[in-house]
């Protein structure tokens, strides 16, 4: 039984493990969209240990340390990293067919080269080894990026951020990777909620107009749009949780922004008609300037509100929604279309079960001389993980060509998560070669590598628009 | 690397690989729902070159196309067959895990023997071999019938169709394959529509009988659906967008059609207690004439219009609805349950997710003597692909027996597609090989040669009371 | 081709076979959830025949044979279980792919050491054989639990139930396996049902408390519950229809209550909080006194009403329901857990579209140190099969890890299921093999040991608190 890390990770056919050697291997990583912070990646600062790595700002493994049962003093709490990577260390030889077994074991190797398994019997050892490592090495932010060889990273900004640190990127502009914001309006989507009426006008102050109703918010979004779009970023970004589609003429959508601003909560119906109008008129936006959609669609936000409250959000305590029908995503991309704005725009749906639907939905609606206009994004938060990766290629791809795909995100929090990439290659180059090797597929080697190039770098670089500097 | 179409293709157990070649590859082909048109099987006009048989109406490829960014010219546009046939050939080769891609390899290997992969660099060369065996050969749509062992094909017709190409068909008893018509009355259900007044006038005058009310629609309906089985056929169909179960006096759904008929548009509510009672008369009218009632569940028609608008409609632009429940469905069956009206009934989800929760009510519903009274059709549309079928099979095959499947159908717009029943045969040999060498069956070859010969041919010969003539 | 029952059964890799023999075939079951009647292991009569055996109770055979069109008589009407064996024999070998297969593989090798395949032309044979076995080997309900090494096993009982065989169960301290009550109040639940006044009445009786309101409702409960307690167990169980989060203020419920126990018909948002608030004052009873919630989701219950009426009740014309969203059953665990008295809870979806989220949704509900607060429960009715075991431990097994798992379920009314569990551990460890010959696990032998022990045993002995005695 094999007890050490293989590089014959996943790659279970012949042809596979060819093609990831030779062609996806060694491509450089575009992570377009994260959520790393660039005052860490400006400051880049040396790490102190393996906890503070792992456990500083993970909640997929929170969550499971949570479920193991682990006190939450060792999670979230007040002991300290050393204390809380002992805890996880113990539980991580019982997290078979989870994420964060394989995600841990190339973190371990590709930063450190340890390629043994961790466990309780040699946690405090590969914790001494790491921490000198870290120190030995200067492992930083900008050194974890060297190592993994990624060329751009897209962190993920609002619209009122002054993007002091990007400000600082750009003027050294040799710097690899290149770093760029991402516009992310969510806090002008959730005009219900109460930071609503505040945040108005924080952004009229950012933008230096003023927003008396809804066509006012818009053109102050834009103008940050504007200011966003001069650091050569061409990402947005929406999380939406239950979306209803519902079409509303422009002064009902600005009475319920005015209700909103004023503090009135406005009715269950009027926050669907206020997010219709909102998204139809941010990806007009978009499609003005050259943005990209990203719709990260069916969270489940603060569903153990008792967790929220006393550990904090985005602390685990999220789920995955099954609400969000394919037709009120439809009603959008078909608004945009029927007014000659729609974007490029990737589809991310949170529950799985709505994979193929919007795969299929993603399809109805490319066209106009554009590669790959309106995807599938990667899969997304719970679904990023080997089992759900394979099955996008295998059921999404029956669906809608693969071979365009932006690729791959890490999504993440942490600068470690890196191998997700390799993770993705590795599952990507494995099921071509058994493509190849039950035959559906025999257009030789030229094509194969062309196919891996663009899903794991050339695409992204295009779609959207990467270019040289 | 292999270069060339290999015969091994999808067979990946030795005994999958044995089963297909002895007993699945030589049956004949009873292919029970197409889209072909009976005026081209009449005419029968040899094919110009593979741009009109790939391209000419195939919704599959110009979806493709559209998402690789390819003008519309040369997708439904005004360009020559042969640039379409160039544009399409560009793209095949990053086709991967996607259906048109085995689709065509099969199409060329079978109807032109040719065997290296189509692209760029060999297009033109290719397209000059085909034209000329199109005409050497004199390649038409029997030729196409013949070559792949077509015994029977179900057309699908408007019950206000004369028929007038099948009533030729059917003086020609001696031809193979048999050509029957399908009796589907879309036109009726849809009583929303733009179309419905008029048409209701045009299927009374088919019928030769007045239409007032709603009893005297389902009468005219009736009278055309006895003129269809004065052919043979036994097959019906219906394409179903949203459906809510509602039930409704008798009374009630009257006024509902009156007003249809009128022009005025009917509320949420009443179309779908119109499509309920329609539904469940027209499953009353199989069942007294031993029709069988196929329900295509879940289609988003039109979700891009302006797509529409401008290229038309079944050009692409439809998508996948997730909005039908299973208790509506389960309403349905139900009702006609509760009158001893039950006919045979096939359930198509369009939705891949509702699939296996469709084949458990299917086993709700059976009995009464009948082998498979309701059951899951073949995957459809979207899901009729490797992926698709296999899934099926192992899901589906858990809730519901595989082996009284009617089994597979081109469902198609071409006479080129036929392959598509070998790629259900090699999916279902592999599947079952894999079965026996998990130890999963061993039941023995005898059994096994009976399974395979009801699932490619003999289920659907009696399902549908195909019996000789 | 294999034509005999074969020990390598689902053990295609090296890896998963060994483990399988080495730690998981010889653990004892704990069978928490089934539907046997504590009267039959208490009167431990011999069996008659294998038609008793086999088709004296079991919907999933019932369904299979209706499908296949054979005539009710030879289902549950009044042929002999001679005949309805043979019946059923004569379909076995056409169930490929269906659990019926294997499962009556494994209980004719596990009881009477029969490996050849079953089919008409052996049938009489085996009956013969199989009649003759039983009467000499005394096979008795005991019989096949000690035979298949239970430990334990719980059955399904009503709160108002006097448990008069447990009881003797409980007095005879030395018998095995350890038969226990589990508590199911689904009578109680559905308040819109006509049982549902007379019901309360009996619950009064038998709790020894007057019901006027709900709160006297939940009390009677509790003090049933109280009763349940003292044998030992720790078990409920809930089969949910329909269910939508509802909150209402303790008058609103009361009058709910009040006007359902007078015989009228609650309307669909009073049954919704009806629903609610039930679930939720019996999960703060089983918070209080240390049981565990099983919530089973899903259920579409007498879908088929005419067989319903004409056959019975339970006789497999339930179907599965897909309309309870994740957010409803998350309003129940958050207002338990907002109260501070969510139990230990295992969620059992029946669509399985709706598995992934619904394990999502456990894991944002685990914490206060307790191993695996919130779970997935085994695969549940129709998903209890090889493709739906391996489903939940690939695809929700990245979501929650699966080594928390209490593991697998009968939910049977056979004496002859307990080879489920086998068809479990085959499944768990063949993919655990899979997982460590693709390098995604290396952890070693020991943690491997220790996983699939505890996910056969050890996890469900301690979760229910099943000490030693």
């Amino acid at each position: 039984m094999p007890d050490r890390f293989s590089e014959e990770l996943l790659l279970t056919n012949r042809t596979g493990g060819r093609l990831y050697r030779e062609y996806a291997q060694h491509l450089p990583i575009i992570d377009f969209h994260c959520h790393l912070l660039p005052r860490e990646i400006r400051e880049n600062r040396v790490f102190s240990d393996l906890g503070e790595i792992w456990l500083g700002r993970d909640h997929y493994k929170w969550r499971a340390m949570r479920a193991f049962g682990i006190d939450e003093k060792y999670i979230t709490g007040d002991a300290d990293y050393h204390g809380k990577y002992l805890a996880f260390a113990k539980i991580l030889p019982e997290l078979i067919g989870n994420p964060l077994y394989i995600w841990c074991a190339l973190e371990l190797k590709r930063y450190f080269d340890i390629d043994e398994p961790l466990s309780a019997a040699n946690a405090e050892d590969i914790y001494r080894r790491t921490r000198d490592a870290i120190a030995r090495e200067g492992i930083t932010p900008r050194w974890c990026m060297e190592r993994s060889n990624v060329e751009i990273v897209c962190t993920t900004d609002d619209p009122i951020d002054p993007l002091e640190h990007h400000l600082a990127f750009r003027e050294d502009g040799s710097a690899r990777p290149r770093v760029l914001p991402a516009f992310r309006p969510d806090k002008s989507l959730y005009c219900e909620k109460a930071h609503f009426p505040g945040y108005v006008g924080e952004l009229a102050e950012a933008a230096g107009l003023p927003i008396a109703g809804f066509a006012d918010l818009i053109a102050a979004l834009e103008r940050r749009l504007q200011f966003f779009k001069t650091f050569g970023t061409a990402v947005s970004d929406h999380g939406i949780e239950e979306f209803v589609w519902r079409e509303a003429a422009p002064e009902e959508v600005d009475g319920i922004f005015k209700k909103a601003r004023s503090g009135a909560r406005p009715t269950g119906e009027e926050i669907a008609k206020y997010r219709s109008a909102f998204l139809a008129a941010l990806g007009g936006l978009y499609h003005r300037h050259g943005f990209v959609m990203q719709l990260h669609i069916g969270t489940y936000q603060d569903a153990n509100r008792r967790g929220v409250r006393e550990v904090g959000a985005a602390r685990g305590f999220d789920c995955a929604d099954d609400s969000t029908s394919v037709k009120s995503v439809g009603g959008l991309l078909n608004r945009l279309n029927e007014a000659g704005t729609l974007p490029k725009t990737l589809l991310y749906p949170l529950d799985p079960g709505k994979m193929e639907t919007f795969a299929v939905l993603a399809g109805g609606f490319c066209g106009g001389g554009e590669r790959g206009l309106v995807q599938l994004g990667a899969p997304w938060w719970f679904n990023d993980q080997t089992y759900g990766i394979r099955r996008q290629f295998e059921a999404a791809g029956s669906l809608y060509p693969p071979a365009l795909s932006v690729g791959m995100i890490t999504d993440s929090r942490s600068f470690f998560s890196y191998p997700r990439h390799e993770l993705y290659r590795r599952v990507l180059c494995d099921w071509l070669g058994s493509l190849v090797e039950r035959g559906e597929y025999f257009s030789g080697e030229g094509a194969l590598k062309a196919i891996i190039e663009n899903m794991c770098h050339g695409n992204a670089k295009a779609y959207f628009g990467f270019g040289g500097r």
